[in-house]
Order: structure tokens, then C-alpha cells, then sequence
């Protein structure tokens, strides 16, 4: 059993004891932020000259529909209204933008072991969306969503590890008053998980009591502001080249509130941008440049993601595609510009437009969220759960999608190339005098649990096994697991006092 | 409907007409031999190093069990035997034949518009392996593998566009004499497809009856000797560091009979290869060197795909995983390495641990064929059909398959940066007088069939829709269309007086 040598120190007893410990974070071989990076879609070549169409963009077409304080903002911080009521963005004003920008953001959980780091190439997967369904698995049918569906969500996203964040998925169908649906969207959403957070607001005057609640949860404004564990999801842009006036001042509140702010462009392939994806990436890269001057003139250094979302039309009907190649490479395509603006950036992977996780949804969901990954794209919103192009979401999928995206992280990680990995020792004692193989060897338990991955409901399973145990299915195991984690207490719930207080101020419709 | 300015001469008219035939090879948005290489998950550096330690255990650990004539062949190349009969590869030895080795490889198909070209980053995907089951999606059962499966098999690909050559998948359990097995599997494959297609031999004595049968197919040596459509699947070592004795002869006999070789290396990582990804790739490149090495002193130029296979242990039981994230990286890296080595190679993806063609085999399949197209991998074997861990082979998962890997192709394919793709001008006039948007733009119809993938049988319809057709099943279309296939005359067989002759020479177990 012991016939490699390490350089480390200690011998079998030791690597018992350290098995039998979980592992620390730094050990696990999967966790959020590991680096990607080495899938890089276009060459420096490429990224100078979609660069140089960007700033055309903004120079000779720029924006139109600012609200007046928008235009205020982004006139004095030195673009120039047209004619026409555009505003345009001189070439120096985008590059200073960009060097002036924040780009040390880290987006804060609840609690301080959920925050994400968006330095770098560090990726991180979560829900985001506003699906309009729930699809119920066993009867294939899809129903309006409510607000108890988005907790049970949350709750579930808590509980899975390679979930990292949760931004609303879906809408609450069951309130109709906009002010308390966004509110409750709020509550539901951090009642369920201390995971970060991401919300949207249909109006300016919503925000206010937002940030009250916000406060409420914290324990108070100086800790929100500390450790704001909750960002606005952003739609300040009509693609292509609009900005969308109510979010604009939507936006404006939640920066003088001390919300991080995610620039949301989406644009759809064929539609409301470009078909071809290169120009897709050109529109959304001009579109939250304009949004980071606009954040930048409202309060410079405000913490910003930038949401390039483009996503793509089926040409032969107009409808949008979330599931395809098209989809996937424009993401990834925008995950490398973000790098090369060096900002934190945001893009959409992982939307299937299968109606039910089938296999369709299956290779839909993994090559999108995968190549996100391989590209360092710093947040993959949508990356579970979502299908038909956005329009349902699935819990049932939510909680495939932990594994599937458990193995995506597996190969953002990448390939490790040391002396001990690479083995020329251990391939040496084991061929010359030894057993010929490395079932037992010291090297493979050790990497056992630092370096492999082993799914959590997925089976791998012989043809033999899976029959005796009655050949387990798939969907089956992840209802299990919804109603196991639906039938626990909710660990991020409110302590009572919290609670009482959200509930009196505000008309909460979740039970208490 | 044409409010962009295009620089191309010709109004709709002459678009309607361009679209209403069908596109020229050189237009379809995916093909055979796309070029890869925009994901390099190995720096410069690390290649280095692993060419290093490549080096090292070629030269200091080398490999047992050569059979005599291998010894001879390679020890005239220039190889050391030493006492304890192993053979080592001096570093200026294993260099020369780098040098040396045929790099600009044709696979050919029985018809030329199915060659295909191994150079640069060119990527194939094909079928492979040995199941021994094929999986009954609708009875959720496993039973042994037959001829005529293998002959329905190789009818499904060959009218399957981005199945791009059949290599054997699964094995012919109902003919027991081994002889008559090899010779009626190269019989079931030509017979139902003009792919390339791939096959293995069980004894060396069983090559010459195969060649024999393939000049009858080809109408003469000559011609067989000159387009060469069947390769010759070779597992030549036993990892680690071991030569197959009978395989190897195996080899000797198809290199005189003008026969390619895929030199096959399938150490399992964590059990017959090192557990580290890196060390695994070690191993492997230093076998198929040796192999190479070989192939060269046989027959100096002569065909071979550099075939380092790794596969990867699921180390809590040993069992193999096929559809793990370590596996893809796995296969990425070696492909990586085999352009480091400018040598046409190709190694395993899209296999599924999943039993059935669920979400599980979807995400499986996707990730490793996405990433093995990205990373350039010349072949792609066993990338469609392959479950449990390459014991079942599935008809219905190869058909869906196909839709899997052209969306694999499409992301192959990547993002296309120039004047027009980057759309400043179209973006313009969408925005400034025009529509504002892009829906019956010159542009976007002009790239509607040459930009963007359509899957086959993977909906895209909305919920609505989809309730409407009577929410249509993905394995159920996927069975419809097998039984379309396999109910029409194979376009592949054999004109009458060649299939007389074969049948009258070998005894072939399929009806005529």
C-alpha cells in the first residue's frame, strides 16, 4: 500500500486521520472563485479591434432616452448630447472611465463565508432570471410561479455548494401589486439563504423601502452599508443603444443606497442586436461602458458588475435561444472582454431550452456553463434550473444543476503541473519492482478527495449495480432531495425579532 | 426589410434564390474539421514540463513485454534493452521520430466527401469502444450487443451529418469464433456506412482474412493501398509502461497490409495510470511515443493517429468514470499535447456514466465533447451513444448525439471577427433612422443560414407551443427517427456482385 515515496511528511495512520476529517476549504477540489481563464474564444488581435468598434459605438452612435438626470450626470462627466437627443461618449472619456472603475469589487453573502471575490478570472455560478412559470417535473406541466416557489428556491440554493449565489429566478405571479411583489421578491429571496443576493425593482420609489428592509436585516444602515449582501439587477438599457429611463433612475437610488449595481444589458442576437456575435459582443460592451460612466458620474468607485447579457434569436422564428452554441460563445466571448477592460464582469450560460431537464437540458445547461467557466467569467447568472429560453424554472433542475455545475467548476480548476503531479517517481515504482498499478498507492489516496469529484446524485453506477438497486432515476432522486431540504427549518431565517419587525413595517405574504 | 447598407452586390431577390438552395459545404455553419485551439488548459511551460518527465520515463523506466519482433524493430531503431528486458528510449531517439512521423494524415472515407483531413487543429467526432450491451431506452433494460446492432449502428451514422466516422462500438456477442467476430464486424460496419470506420483484431493471424475482405470491398489492392478506409483501433500497450505482446503483432500485420493505425493508449487513471491529470497525460504521451516509435521502424511514414486515451477511476470504488470533469480535462490536455508534438491524435469524450439518455448523460456527453472540440483534438472517438462507462451503446442517445455535437461543432467553430461581423455600420443604421432593430436586416438574414446551428430533433419551442403539439418526448422523437433510418435501404451497401464475392469468401452472419 505504501510503495511510492512522498516528500511529505507522515505515514498511513496520518492520511487515515486526515481522510476522516472533512476537508478544509482550501483543500476542497472544487469551491467558489477558482480560476478560469484558459479558454480564450478571440485573440488579442481580435479583442483591440471589437475594442476600437466599441469606442465608434459610443463616439458616432451613442445612447438615447437618458432621463434628465441622467443626462446631467453623464453631460458633466463629459459626454456630449446630440441634435437628436443622444448622448455620445468621446473616446477618453471611456478609457478614462475604465481605469477610474472599481474593479476590487466583492459581491457579500449574509454571511462573511458566502462573500465572492470577482477579482481576476474567479467564477462563480447562481440562479438569476424572472421566469414566469414553475415547471413541475412529474405532471410536465408548467404554472404561474409565486412568491412561496422563489423561497422554496432560495432555500434550496442554500443548500447546495456549487450554487454560489442566488439572483430572483423567477416572479412572484401571486402578488399583484408591484411595490409588494418586489418587496416580498426581497424578503423571499434572503429569508431562504445568506448567499448573496440579487434583486430588480420595477420603480424608482420601491427602492427606498427596499434599503429600510435591508437595514432592518443588517441590524442597521452602517452594517449594510459594510457588507451589502444584496445587488440590484439592472436593465439600463433598451438594446440596441437606448437607455432604459425608469431603470436609469431605478439605478440612481440604489447607488445613493449603497446597493452594487449590475449593468445589465440584454440584448437578443438577430433581434435587438446584431446577428452576427461578434457585433452581439460590440453592442453590449458599448451599451455598459455607457452604464459605467453613468454609475461612475453618480458616485465614482460605486461598485458595478458588468452585465454583459446578450443573448441569441432562433433566425428561423425570432424566438430567443438560451441553449445554444450561439449562446455559449457569446458569453464566453464577453467573460474575455471583461478581462481585457480588466472589470468584474457578468454574462448569461446555463439556460436550457428544453422544457424538462432531459438530456436536452442536460448538454444545453453543461456547454455553456463550462466554457463560462473556462473563460473566467467572474458571475454565470442563470446557470441552473432555467428553462424554456427563461421562461420556467425548475427546482428539480436546480438541484441537478449542483452537480452538473460541480463538474464544471471541476474543469475550470484545470490541470495542475508540479513534480508530484507529474508522477515520473511514482510511474517509476510502480512499473520497475512494484505492483504494476496504482490502486493503493500513496499518491492516489491522497488525491483522492483534494483532486476529484464525486457527484451528488448523479450515478455512476455499472449496468449490474443500477439494476439491483432498482434502477434509480434521475428526476426521482432530486425530488427526494427537494422535499428532504423543503421539510428541514430554513437555516437563514430571520431571528424572530428581525422578523417581527420586517413584518410589522412591511406586508410580508410569506407565513411567518 | 433592407434598411442596412451591405457591401456585397445583389438585392433580396438574389438572397431568396441563395437561400432557397442548399448551402455549399464551404457555407454550412458546421462541418467536418472545423479548427479548435482556443482552449489551452496547459501553459507553454507546463507542456515543457510534462514533455520533460515524457522524456524522462521513456529513457529511464521504458517498456516490458515487446514481443521479438518488436524488440528487434526497435532496438534496430535505436531503443536499449536492458537485463531486466524492458526497453528504453534514448531522448535523440524519441526526437527523431517526432521529426520524422507522418504529420499530414487523410483518413478516407469509402467516398471522398468523407475524407477526413488530421492536420492542424481539425476536429472530428466519431463513435468508438466495445460496449457489450446495448441499452433498450424504453424497457430502461441492458442486453448483449449483436451483429445486427452494430450494422443498425453504423446505418445511423452514416446518414448522420455530425457523426463523422464510425469506429466500432460495440461488440458482436451472438458470433462466438473470434475469427468470424472481427471479420463480420468490418463486414456490418463498411456494409452500413462509407465513413471512415475503425476496427480491432483479436488475433494477428485474423488481419490478413480482414484485408483480403477490403480489397473485394475497394475492387483491388491497389486501390484499397490508395485510399485506405479503415483504421486499425490498437490497444499496443497495457498501462503502465507494458506492451500488449499480441497487439503488437497485431500492428505489424495491418502496417504491411497498408492499413492506418490508431496506437491506443488507455491507462485508467488512479488505477493503471497515475491519479494526477498531469501524470496521467505522462504516461500516456510516453507509451504512444514508443508506439510511434514502433509504427517508424516498421514502416518508416507510415499512418498513425497518436491515440492517448487516459481514463479516469471514480477512486471511491475504482470503477471507471467516463463522463466526469476529470475525464474531459484529461482528454483536452493530451490534445493539447499532441499539437506541442504536431502529431494528428485523438482520444476519448462525450461518454456517459448515466445509464439512459437522461439530463446526466446530456451534461456528460457536452462537456467533454465541447471541450475536446475547443481544445483541437483531431478525433473525437466514442462521442456519441456511449453509456455506463462505455458498457452500453445507445441508438437513440447516438441520434441525439448528433443535435449534442453540432452544437459542439458550432462552439468549435468560435467567433468571427471582421468588418462586417462587427456590425458598427449595421448597428448604426438600426439605431439612427431606423427600425431599431435588427429582425429583417440584410445581415441578419444573410447569416441565418451560414452563422447559426439548427438542432434536429433538441425543441426549441415555448411552453405554449410545446402543450400544443402534445408535448413532444425527446427519446420518442429520437426512436421515431431511428426507426425512419433503419426502415429505408442503406445507401452503404455493397453492389451485388462484391457482396456475392465477400459472402462466398467469408462467412457473414448478416442477411443479404
Amino acid at each position: 500500500m505504501t510503495q511510492t515515496k512522498t516528500r511529505r511528511a507522515g505515514g498511513r495512520e496520518a492520511r487515515r486521520t486526515a481522510r476522516a476529517n472533512p476537508l478544509s476549504d482550501a483543500l476542497r477540489p472544487i469551491r467558489p472563485g477558482l480560476e478560469g481563464g484558459t479558454y480564450r474564444p478571440l485573440s488579442e488581435a481580435q479583442m483591440q479591434r471589437i475594442h476600437a468598434a466599441v469606442l465608434d459605438a459610443l463616439e458616432q452612435i451613442g445612447l438615447a432616452d437618458a432621463p434628465p438626470s441622467g443626462v446631467a450626470y453623464l453631460t458633466g462627466a463629459g459626454a456630449i448630447q446630440g441634435e437628436d437627443g443622444r448622448l455620445r461618449f468621446p473616446r477618453a472619456l471611456i478609457e478614462d472611465t475604465i481605469a477610474r472603475a472599481n474593479r476590487s469589487l466583492t459581491l457579500h453573502g449574509r454571511e462573511a463565508r458566502h462573500d465572492l471575490d470577482l477579482s481576476g478570472h474567479r467564477v462563480h455560478y447562481g440562479t438569476a432570471g424572472a421566469a414566469v412559470s414553475v415547471v413541475e417535473v412529474h405532471s410536465r406541466t408548467y404554472r404561474d410561479s409565486t412568491l412561496q416557489d422563489l423561497h422554496d428556491a432560495a432555500r434550496i440554493v442554500d443548500q447546495l455548494d456549487n450554487i454560489h449565489f442566488l439572483q430572483r429566478p423567477m416572479v412572484c405571479r401571486d402578488i399583484t401589486d408591484n411595490r409588494e411583489m418586489d418587496l416580498n421578491t426581497l424578503y423571499g429571496c434572503c429569508a431562504g439563504t445568506t448567499k448573496h443576493v440579487g434583486v430588480s425593482f420595477t420603480e424608482p420609489g420601491f427602492v427606498r423601502d427596499a434599503i429600510e428592509m435591508l437595514h432592518l436585516i443588517a441590524g442597521g444602515e452602517d452594517k449594510w452599508r459594510d457588507r451589502p449582501f444584496v445587488s440590484n439587477s439592472n436593465c439600463f438599457v433598451v438594446p440596441p443603444m437606448k437607455f432604459a429611463t425608469e431603470s436609469c433612475l431605478v439605478m440612481e437610488e440604489c447607488i445613493r443606497g449603497g446597493m452594487p449595481v449590475l449593468l445589465l444589458s440584454a440584448g437578443q442576437a438577430g433581434a435587438t442586436a446584431p446577428a452576427p456575435i461578434a457585433g452581439a459582443i460590440v453592442q453590449a460592451m458599448a451599451e455598459c461602458l455607457a452604464g459605467l460612466v453613468y454609475v461612475n458620474a453618480v458616485k465614482p468607485g460605486h461598485p458595478a458588475i458588468f452585465g454583459t447579457w446578450p443573448f441569441v434569436s432562433d433566425l428561423r422564428t425570432g424566438a430567443m435561444s438560451g441553449g445554444s452554441g450561439e449562446q455559449a460563445l457569446l458569453s464566453a466571448g464577453c467573460a474575455q472582454m471583461h478581462k481585457f477592460y480588466g472589470l468584474p464582469g457578468g454574462a448569461a450560460a446555463g439556460i436550457a431550452d428544453a422544457k424538462l431537464p432531459d438530456m436536452q437540458a442536460g448538454w444545453e445547461q453543461a456547454m455553456s456553463n463550462v466554457m463560462a467557466g473556462l473563460s473566467g467569467l467572474n458571475m454565470v447568472y442563470e446557470a441552473a434550473g432555467m428553462h424554456a429560453s427563461l421562461l420556467g424554472f425548475c427546482l428539480e433542475s436546480l438541484i441537478l444543476g449542483d452537480d452538473l455545475i460541480g463538474q464544471a467548476l471541476r474543469c475550470t480548476r484545470g490541470i495542475e503541473v508540479d513534480e508530484d503531479t507529474l508522477s515520473v517517481d511514482v510511474i517509476r515504482a510502480a512499473c520497475i519492482g512494484g505492483p504494476g498499478h496504482y490502486l493503493g498507492s500513496a499518491q492516489t489516496l491522497g488525491r483522492m478527495q483534494t483532486d476529484y469529484v464525486y457527484p451528488s446524485l448523479a450515478n455512476r453506477f455499472s449496468p449490474k449495480e443500477w439494476d439491483e438497486l432498482g434502477k434509480p432515476d434521475l428526476i426521482e432522486k432530486a425530488t427526494e432531495k427537494k422535499m428532504k431540504i423543503l421539510s428541514e427549518r430554513a437555516a437563514a431565517r430571520f431571528d424572530p425579532i428581525t422578523d417581527r419587525a420586517i413584518r410589522e413595517r412591511f406586508r410580508i405574504h410569506l407565513p411567518a
